[in-house]
């Protein structure tokens, strides 16, 4: 019983550790995948700066639903940069596979001010999203200013 | 009082039938966006295509997680094909705009079949996650088949 305990521990800890690309079939796979939900991602991201920005008028009901759609999909982007997808139709720098500490740690940050995003839009107060916008602003382009191409 | 009620309702109204394109800056926006939404919708629908039809490992809680993600962003492409958006870099057929009621009667069923399939997906069970999965994947074929260019 422990003997089984122990193995399936160590099972899920290699599954957490595989590369990746291994859920997707081929890199190019994993290029467009990490594109497409990027920019889904950006899209309810800027409908949320909009408002914060005063840009368009706060909907404390859009609010909230964007911030829904941005709590599921700010998490999709970071698996598809496993090893081996550095080719191809992509404008992602070396650096992140060089420097792969640095751009784990540039994009947890961002998950974290990303949450903290999330949880003000959905308080319907108008402040609350204002003051938590810009740092999550902040950690998007941090990550594109170091390991995106121009 | 009443009168206000009643101006917040037909407001109401009106925005939910404003053109849906208006909640992009560009028709390319749209298209862009409703690509990458279709794309990350796939991606999820075919990991759990995989374990129904045997060609991947069934593992509960990878059912349950892409089904997650799944609930959200199939709800998302549709208001990307608003007016004006039947031009550019896109492979929609003018069907979608010519026949309008049948394009939504086509999007409704996939989401009423994908909604299924999320639930099949959160049960657990591997024969829910079979039964469910092919009649979700003949919505999906019915409007690549109809509107959709080779």
């Amino acid at each position: 019983m422990r003997k089984t305990f122990a193995l399936v521990s160590l099972l899920g800890g290699m599954a957490s550790i595989l590369p990746a690309h291994a859920q997707f079939a081929k890199p190019e796979d994993a290029i467009k995948y990490r594109k497409a939900s990027l920019t889904v991602m950006a899209t309810h991201f800027g409908r949320l700066g909009a408002m914060a920005q005063g840009k368009a008028p706060f909907d404390a009901k859009a609010a909230a639903d964007n911030a829904d759609v941005l709590a599921v999909v700010s998490r999709l982007p970071w698996a598809a940069f496993g090893e081996g997808t550095d080719k191809g139709e992509t404008r992602a720098k070396p650096e992140i596979w060089k420097e792969a500490a640095k751009f784990k740690d540039a994009a947890d940050k961002n998950q974290a001010e990303v949450a903290k995003l999330v949880a003000a839009a959905k308080t319907g107060n108008l402040d609350n999203l204002k003051a938590a916008f810009g740092p999550a602003a902040q950690t998007c382009k941090a990550c594109h200013d170091n390991f995106r191409k121009d």
